[in-house]
């Protein structure tokens, strides 16, 4: 989306960081709770998904401002096995639950191979891709997913039931960089519809219904009927009907409510993070030791090998390269680790507003 | 597809059973192994995914005849935790292989909340969802993956590497019915490219792209490259390019890969099943118990309430109907189990060929 948006600035990781945490601990989370949320949202900065970045923290400041979202973390486990827990989280930070979510999937599946960790009444948890992450820090493979407020429409269905609720799953390997898919399961995030909507742009057919279940290429009519709850929404992944297979993402963005809302006992469907005051939001967290099964340096072979497979095979006509995913991610994090995060105008200056209102100056 | 083939037949699925079990023995499978592989093929027939029903007969006839397949079980397990395996196939028959290692995983996940077994060295295991709905007999959730043969080309690239990669999760509900994802992670499976060809229909754009990487309506022309191995082939769910994100549906493909391939120490993208003396396919099963973190009966009732949501939520203009994945395959069921199974003609007349080179009688 980069090439889309016009106006924005450059900003060193650490000032970002540094702002982000500010607000937080002015807002009573305690500081190592604040840096996990901050590193959370500055990720997804870094890694080129500014629609779950910086660009959320006026969202989350008012959640923590109106006590919807709890600054000290609540979170409990309720029942726990050798390879399984739930947590409830206690309407505490997303980030923070999803964490101790991920943290201890991890634990386990280092004593038993697995750990699942489900997580319930929680709050949006930013990217699920950096609950993934974590486990690569521990040779494991990595599973990340998350329900959200609906956006989504049902194929055949006019309003929007279900979130983009993505899946994210890791897995080491040795010299190339690892596999990290973090996708949502909607063809696209409606960060999209929001750049095509500001540059009154009209959007290709194919990602989006309006009011009546209709393929629209105008952003303005769906966002705005989805905002005003009259129905229309984004599509799953595969577009509009069966003919390209729609109901496979909705079939993929159900299972994600499944195996978040239904395993967990949180909300579900209509009802994910609508009542600002009783998100409700369900996590899904899974750590896969491959050692289990086969010697890690085999595996982690294997991996490259396959990455390198995929990346030399003969490119389309017009084409001069074939990605694995995780590799322009880690690439964008390299550049702007080094060259600085870009971030758009408008973000920095809601950025500034909650500063003002906090007493936390913005130094950049 | 059933719309679009005109010349078929419809078969009692007992006498269907009665021929396929008869073909198996007479090759020297024992009859409860024969029995595993007849249900794999006729459950595809009744759930309407004829292109992995009894259609694969002749295939795997042939497979067997010429000691590709091991007419026996020879499968082992290679490694074992409480909630782990992995299974070597020892290239038997991938119905028997399959079942083995999806019960596995049931009696892991009855003891340990969940099971996962990772296979290597087994030959296709015909549709994904037979082994995920086993695990709902146990009110598990069931999981079941399977690499295959090279057909769906990577984003940007012009060559398949990846196969049509299924992924299949089940969960059980009460008064509904349960939820059953079965799903290739392309945008089509290659049976629907044949159907078009047999017609002489033009495709929709966005399902394949030709050998030098460009979408094509053209149907015959990717077959037939395929064949020869010349380049092109099957686009993953998204279709072409990033603009519908069928980067998504490319890393979905590479995630079963990285299960199904890289854990399990199979052969991975353009390795599998390629070689038919050795095709060393691998599978991912696992089992999951909803009540290791909620009462069973509350999540079942989450299910049901989950479901009706969708399917009582408004409809898109001209659709009468929102369906939850499973409904039209358990309806499907039904009425072949009451009515008959429709076979094309051609497959029976396949069908016929094999049965006279076996001296076993074709009754229909």
């Amino acid at each position: 989306m980069d090439q889309l948006t016009v106006n924005q600035v450059t900003v060193q990781e650490i000032k970002l960081k540094e702002f982000c945490n500010s607000v937080w601990t002015r807002l009573g989370v305690p500081e190592k709770d604040a840096q996990v949320t901050t590193d959370v949202l500055v990720l997804a900065d870094l890694r080129g998904v500014e629609s779950h970045g910086v660009a959320r923290l006026p969202r989350y400041y008012t959640d923590l401002k109106n006590g919807w979202t709890k600054p000290t973390d609540q979170s409990k486990i309720i029942k726990e096995t050798k390879a399984t827990a739930l947590i409830d989280g206690g309407q505490s930070l997303g980030q923070v639950v999803g964490r101790r979510g991920m943290e201890l999937a991890i634990k386990k599946a280092k004593e038993t191979a697995i750990g699942i960790v489900s997580v319930r009444n929680s709050h949006h948890y930013g990217i699920a891709g950096y609950y993934s992450l974590m486990a690569l820090e521990h040779d494991l493979i990595g599973v990340s997913m998350t329900n959200a407020a609906p956006l989504v429409v049902p194929t055949f269905g006019r309003t929007a039931v279900l979130g983009t609720n993505p899946i994210s799953l890791t897995a080491p390997a040795s010299k190339e960089k690892p596999f990290v898919l973090d996708m949502a399961t909607s063809v696209v995030p409606r960060g999209k519809l929001e750049v095509y909507d500001r540059l009154k742009k009209k959007m290709p057919l194919g990602w989006a219904v309006d009011a009546t279940g209709k393929g629209t290429s105008d952003p303005h009519t769906v966002l705005d009927a989805l905002s005003k709850r009259l129905g229309g929404g984004i599509l799953p992944l595969g577009g509009e009907g069966e003919e390209h297979s729609g109901h496979k993402g909705y079939g993929l963005a159900l299972m994600v409510d499944v195996l978040c809302g239904v395993l967990s006992g949180s909300a579900t469907g209509l009802g994910v993070d609508v009542d600002k005051a009783k998100p409700n939001v369900g996590h899904f967290f899974m750590a896969l030791d491959p050692a289990a099964f086969r010697p890690l340096e085999d595996f982690k072979r294997d991996m490259d090998r396959l990455s390198q497979e995929l990346k030399n095979s003969p490119k389309a006509q017009g084409q001069n390269r074939i990605y694995v995913h995780g590799e322009k991610s880690y690439a964008r994090m390299e550049k702007c680790r080094r060259e600085g995060i870009p971030v758009g105008t408008a973000v920095v200056e809601s950025m500034r507003q909650v500063g003002t209102e906090l007493g936390v100056p913005l130094s950049f």
